[in-house]
């Protein structure tokens, strides 16, 4: 079958690659590592030419093939890749920002093989404490696709990741969003701090030992802040009350559990409300089942998975963008 | 001047002497290197005996001449020495702990060169979170000792630190404190996580940037935790609202200001009272200007230091376990 459109969702750390046929089915998908802070080093010689240009030498060996094969295929991408220190700065839009409508704001950069990257732009909200996303956007838009018609009103879209980003959208803009460094945050403790010398880690999921450092966080003792119920963490180790193989997932449980704790919080704030929002979360399976778990015990009843985000964002951006043709028009 | 007692502050990272005279002046002191968890490693000859244990080579290298010079000195130490990883485990003392009666349950450890040496034990709180001293406990007795008698009802001792404290007494016990490891979360933060790379450290303290955290903390958008407001230390710096030299100061003022503003919520909550109690704090210069003024934007008006807390508190106990005797008796 012949492909359509070369998705690329190029990030931090990875790069994914997808190959999308008719109506934006996933013909075949990569996972590299080659993220836009590791991209590789190696010289070679790409459409015969000597490159050592990172991105060139990622963009190659994520695409190449395909592009050899079907050399007229229009690529777009979405991610860091955009970003100062991306491939081609793609300049932020503001919020609240119509996230069908960033098909229109695209950055070209045109690769040493001729063929023109559509770069799609993040979003800024310029509020006091300033918040930006780069990917997301195009993963809310893939969510709302999938929504049925009229949903969205009484909706939060939950990004869980190393730094999760919790988007509010109204007609189809993305009106408001905050970022939480939990990811990172419970990366570095567990690598470099005190917590982690005594941590046990390669078992499988311990869910009781996540929920238990999920109701501390909301519990009364829990108002005291995540900067103190940390130690309990070591605490109720030294005290024979927490073992090695569950710290990771108690410290897991607790941050998100602080995390979800403020968002439930600000969320009635905000819309002078006790109810809270439906969710739709995307991401990583086994991290969304965490926040899942977690989001249950604090309240929030309606919590559902969107599937293939990214690429039906990335297939909706190149559609707006004119850069393929919907069979069905 | 004869001595009277050798004094150490023996923690994790560092081991500090002290040669205390009558009325437990400080003679001379000094600051070593070897924490509990950085001891000397290289085996020497120590009182006739070769020796490769670490406890014994660091203890020399503090004191061994004092005890060369006065063989029949008493020694006191208080700290994570006294831990499961120390020389010799002083079981903790529970909540409510009377400080000065710590001199009554000294653990004795017998040295090579056969003098003992008399530890002092921590203190725990066995809460539903417990939280667990060392150290902390002998400095509280110090500042206590400077008090005006009467003093302590409406008072709070803070200890800032890589794990800072903050003591409840009453009658001349440890009635209840809490830990923050705000201290240990700024440094894996800035030397591990993506707010590092672009903080630019090295410049002198930047008041204004630490304010700057200090408030945001204390503002309506700092409701929303720590976890949240830690990602505008990046995306300031994005937006070009936070130079990469005030970074790090505006990191730790965030920081500081979560810490104080829990503080203070909690200590009115259990006070039934809107009243803040007066604070004195012990430690570090620097580290204790920075949360003075803190403490200030939060609203706790009356802070005083405590000087020589630990010497003095480790005189104290080595007076109540007939270590020594007071002249003044």
């Amino acid at each position: 079958m012949l492909a359509q459109l070369i998705a690329l969702d190029w990030g931090t750390t990875s790069l994914r690659a997808y190959k999308l046929g008719p109506d934006g089915q996933v013909l075949e998908q990569r996972s590299l590592s080659f993220g836009i802070m590791q991209l590789p080093k190696t010289a070679r010689v790409i459409h015969g030419r000597e490159c050592a240009d990172g991105f060139e030498l990622a963009f190659d060996e994520a695409c190449g093939d395909w592009l050899d094969a079907q050399p007229g295929l229009p690529v777009i991408a979405c991610g860091m890749v955009g970003s100062a220190q991306g491939w081609c700065e793609a300049a932020y839009r503001e919020t609240p920002a119509d996230v069908a409508d960033l098909g229109h704001s695209l950055q070209t950069v045109r690769s040493l093989r001729g063929v023109d990257v559509q770069i799609v732009p993040g979003v800024i909200q310029r509020s006091r404490l300033p918040n930006v996303m780069r990917g997301e956007e195009t993963q809310v838009l893939g969510a709302l696709q999938n929504l049925a018609p009229g949903a969205g009103g009484d909706l939060l879209i939950g990004l869980p990741g190393s730094h999760s980003k919790w988007v509010e959208v109204a007609g189809g803009c993305i009106t408001r969003f905050d970022t939480f460094m939990t990811g990172e945050v419970f990366a570095v403790l567990s690598e470099h701090s005190i917590l982690g010398r005594t941590q046990q880690h390669g078992a499988a999921f311990d869910g009781q030992a996540f929920d238990r450092g999920v109701q501390v966080a909301l519990s009364a003792e829990g108002q005291i802040g995540v900067l103190s119920t940390l130690f309990s963490a070591r605490s109720l180790g030294l005290t024979g009350e927490l073992g090695a193989a569950a710290q990771p997932d108690y410290l897991s449980g607790l941050l998100i559990g602080h995390e979800l704790a403020a968002l439930a919080q600000v969320q009635r704030q905000r819309r002078h409300s006790v109810h809270l929002p439906s969710i739709v979360l995307i991401g990583n399976g086994a991290l969304c089942a965490r926040y899942g778990r977690a989001l249950d015990a604090c309240g929030f009843a309606r919590v559902t998975l969107a599937e293939q985000a990214t690429e039906r964002g990335l297939w909706q951006l190149a559609l707006a963008a004119g850069l393929i043709v919907s069979p069905s028009r």
